[in-house]
């Protein structure tokens, strides 16, 4: 057979179990070396090709897609530094748990470490950072490596999708001509009729005997509170609901826990924490005995320290996929059971709680803390807190709002508060890089519709290129820069009192008129002028299809101003109704 | 001792050294994690600190200082995803032989794999793809541990220097508070009063004996041709033209062997192979009986084919880097000695040829070759090819030209002669990738004037970014965007062949107004109508400062014709020099 036959059949077997792994999605970035496999992949009738030229773009670009439908997606590159690109993407995934399949061709073994034109050394390129990585044996059509080829094609998108999920990487070295043979019967598989591989994945479960002792080990706790971070699991809102209905346990829920906004019960939800729990009285009367954490880190740094001070308490953490998510080294059990099922399993199993007095406290000095913030609505000048207190309001129902690193998690964290609108909250909180967000907010709009995303100007210009694919594939997203000209975290660190290099090394204004390359990408930009001009394009610009961009040019040290002004307003006022409610017992 | 005097006293030996050990440019992408490292080199007064927010162009934008200065360059960048943005850069580095020192700030030891924010596994980030790597020590104040941090550091840079040079990876795990106390006395070094650790390097050379059998073996040789690849020793075209004079042997001069344009004899350098090695009676006409080969590999594929066609005869591959740049597997010697040093040591013993009829034969077909391709001069639309040649004209005495992939590199092998002009050309032919070569050439443009860089329109959007260099540190760069609106190289390659997935897939037609964009970083933008109006704009700008950007717009078809039209001209012309010369012995 010849080496085009081989090349063909083998390439055109993977492709073909590809398809039926699950994956519907491939971002294909231009490249000789994977010719073959393009070629073969734009054939398949059931895979939608995304091409897109700058390859940290595209990984990104994939990463939302795969996000936003919890589907593996596949991205494939030529060899060299082209791979390299795909790094950082891939990072966030495998931290974030996202499944991404990465698809990279390489020059066969002979060209390797010899100088050869655009050959690197692509074996575990990736490190650590892959769950599985496989170099591909060169095509071949015999039977048994026709079945190779399909057998780590689904062993690789199990892989991926398995809890935690995350990406691998199959390495393809791929020798010249690269031109396969594309016929019509390509993916009719004669070697194999006896189907595909199908796959089905278990969960983590305890058995009854833990999950009982656990159970009596909660009942008579009184004063215990339960922490979701990120969590991707759309059956949790509902289950851990129900588990702090049964406990009588307040829920702080992390922006990104999805818990802030759908048709679950608000009513346990605490999600001013961040502003309150930076004050010694509130920390003191709302001291826990335990504590039940389900999902990754939360972004607040004042729950963090909260959760470190009482690490004398129990501190339980539930981790569906096996990690080993302690920064605070405060557990004292970790708990290796799928989320949502150890929620059902423990209500079911345990007492009902009929005492809310810590509950009570937590709730009351929530609704306080958000009535002093919401004065941040009265606020005329154009400030970021009060950009995420408006969204709540403007956003339509079920749409998703995809926020950036740095401030603007940050400041939804503070000013975004518990709604029933079924609003989807998005981020890159895997490894929480400036890095690629426009991208990865550029995939997930393709899933998610309509999609908002909000970050700030230096993560907006790190990922400039990442429109391109909002400009070729038509997406529809709407795009707000909080543009402080520069670096506005760093004016909340403690560099901010060192005035000697601090605009150089940190404020770094980039001083850049943005308009010009949303022109560029074909969309409209409008920069707003002030709350009342914000809303009225806000609404204007809701049906209008394409890239729109928003521009709120805030300041930086005024920004700081008006979070310690508000956070000097919450203190008092809770130290207040503190008081009077005789907490501090 | 408190944390801060440790911490600080730590960083400012580091830094001390560093600035001792020959680095002058520092670029620094700004974080948190590394905020004490980047206070420290601020206070220094010897580093030249360029602040380069987004990572990926920030490391080729230092690749480029590296390059054009052939000095270590440090890279600084935070923790997280920002460190995985080097990658491409890095790569580029350890293939291309480029100094760099990666310094990455990482979360200490118990905030990694415990779910903390913006950790990721910084050990061996970089794989095989850096020279060293050294997890460091967390800072402390003791004598030994002060000395440790110096040392390393020495040492860093000297691996980073030896040939080959390369990138070295340096992680500080660093705790929090983040900030030093920057003193007056900050670089006096108590600990270490005798001073800095002096390192000198040498180079590889050859014993009497095996220089006298190479020689004694090469004067017996008539048909002896001299292949110069890419390489950056400035002795090396001087070296090498004396034992060609000697041998009487032609020099194939890559445009990256810095061989194409200097004040050195240019009788022997044969700059057109690249078009007449096509042709199967030219290479029967010239077939050799050794070849010497220094530097990497040439760019230029019909050269590769001919000497792989030769691999019966002597192939001698000289490397001082003690690499393995063979991908032909044709080397009959590998030779590990210094380039520069290898030809004047042969040049001394070797007897002088007086047979020059085999170099007659590739000095009158390369002049024949030269005429018939001029011819593209007389062609009135835009194209590529003429480009190049008028570039040749066009460009000042003593400026440097860099050159992206894909095509530019190519129709640079083909079209641009040997001058006198000492026009230095640069290019990433470490692993030819299409990205960073705005940045890289930015780079280059901070230690070499005039600076033009010629590259496609993918390859300029690949690293626009890399224009906020220019804008931010004012830097003058003339930029030629050939845009033929995609990816002209594939219209030379099999897959032209195959209409049906074509523009999808490999044209890629981005349809971008790069205007807009040049407009944003404070550019000129000119869109260059005839060739009229691009020597009347050429000369015009010369004396301009800033970012000038002149865009030619070509056709992907039209140019692929030009090309084949002239191949075959160039063949006919050939032919028949080689019937009438009676070459076809």
């Amino acid at each position: 057979m010849s080496h085009q036959e081989g090349l063909t059949a083998y390439l055109a077997a993977f492709v073909a179990e590809l398809a039926h792994s699950g994956v519907k999605d491939i971002v294909i970035s231009p490249g000789s070396r994977s010719t073959p496999i393009a070629l073969v992949m734009a054939e398949h009738p059931d895979l939608n090709l995304h091409i897109h030229v700058d390859e940290r773009s595209a990984a990104y670009f994939a990463l939302g897609i795969a996000k936003a439908s919890k589907k593996p997606v596949a991205i494939l590159c030529t060899s060299g530094t082209a791979a390299a690109n795909y790094y950082p993407a891939i990072i966030e995934a495998k931290i974030s748990r996202v499944p991404l399949m990465v698809l990279t061709a390489d020059r066969p073994h002979e060209l390797r470490d010899v100088g050869a034109p655009q050959a690197i050394d692509q074996i575990h390129l990736y490190g650590q950072n892959v769950k599985w990585f496989v170099e591909m044996s060169p095509p071949d059509h015999r039977e048994d490596m026709i079945r190779y080829s399909r057998m780590v094609c689904a062993r690789a998108a199990a892989t991926a999708i398995r809890y935690p999920a995350g990406p691998v990487h199959l390495n393809f070295p791929l020798r010249e001509p690269l031109i396969p043979n594309l016929h019509e019967k390509l993916f009719e598989l004669p070697e194999r009729s006896e189907g595909y591989v199908e796959i089905h994945e278990g969960k983590l479960s305890l058995s009854e005997g833990t999950t009982r002792a656990i159970v009596n080990s909660l009942s008579a706790k009184r004063r215990g509170m339960i922490v979701c971070g990120p969590i991707e699991d759309e059956n949790f809102a509902e289950a851990v609901i129900e588990l702090a209905k049964r406990l009588q346990f307040p829920v702080l829920a992390d922006p990104l826990s999805q818990l802030r906004s759908g048709k679950h019960s608000g009513e346990l939800i605490i999600d001013a924490y961040d502003t309150f729990l930076r004050y010694e009285d509130v920390k003191k009367t709302l001291t826990p005995d335990v504590i039940i954490r389900f999902g990754a880190m939360p972004v607040s740094k004042a729950l963090s320290i909260f959760m470190k001070e009482n690490r004398m308490v129990r501190q339980i953490v539930v981790d569906g996929g096996s990690g080993w998510r302690d920064p605070l080294t405060s557990a004292t059990e970790m708990i290796y059971c799928d989320e949502s099922l150890f929620s059902k399993t423990v209500t079911q199993l345990v007492e009902p709680s009929n005492d809310s007095a810590y509950l009570d406290k937590w709730q009351t000095i929530n609704h306080h803390t958000k009535g002093t913030l919401s004065a941040i609505r009265d606020n005329q000048e154009l400030s970021e807190g009060k950009l995420f207190h408006m969204l709540a309001d403007l956003l339509p129902k079920g749409s998703t709002l995809f926020v950036g690193n740095s401030m603007p998690i940050r400041d939804l964290d503070s000013f975004f508060f518990m709604n029933e609108k079924e609003i989807r909250i998005m981020g890159n909180r895997g490894a929480n890089g400036i890095d690629g967000i426009v991208s990865t907010a550029l995939g997930a709009a393709t899933v998610s519709q309509p999609l908002y995303l909000v970050l700030g100007d230096l993560t907006f210009f790190h990922d400039l290129n990442g429109l391109l694919a909002a400009k070729l594939f038509k997406l529809d997203v709407t795009i707000i820069v909080i543009n402080n000209n520069g670096g506005g975290i760093f004016s909340f660190l403690p560099q901010a009192d060192h005035p000697k290099h601090f605009e150089k090394l940190f404020g770094t204004p980039l001083d850049l008129d943005f308009h010009h390359a949303v022109d560029m990408f074909g969309g409209s930009f409008v920069k707003v002028q002030d709350w009342d001009h914000f809303q009225e394009v806000f609404r204007q610009i809701i049906d209008q299809q394409g890239i729109k961009v928003l521009e709120i040019s805030t300041d930086r040290d005024r920004n700081l101003r008006e979070h310690r002004d508000l956070w000097k307003s919450v203190s008092r006022e809770i130290s207040q109704v503190i008081k009077s409610a005789d907490y501090g017992e």
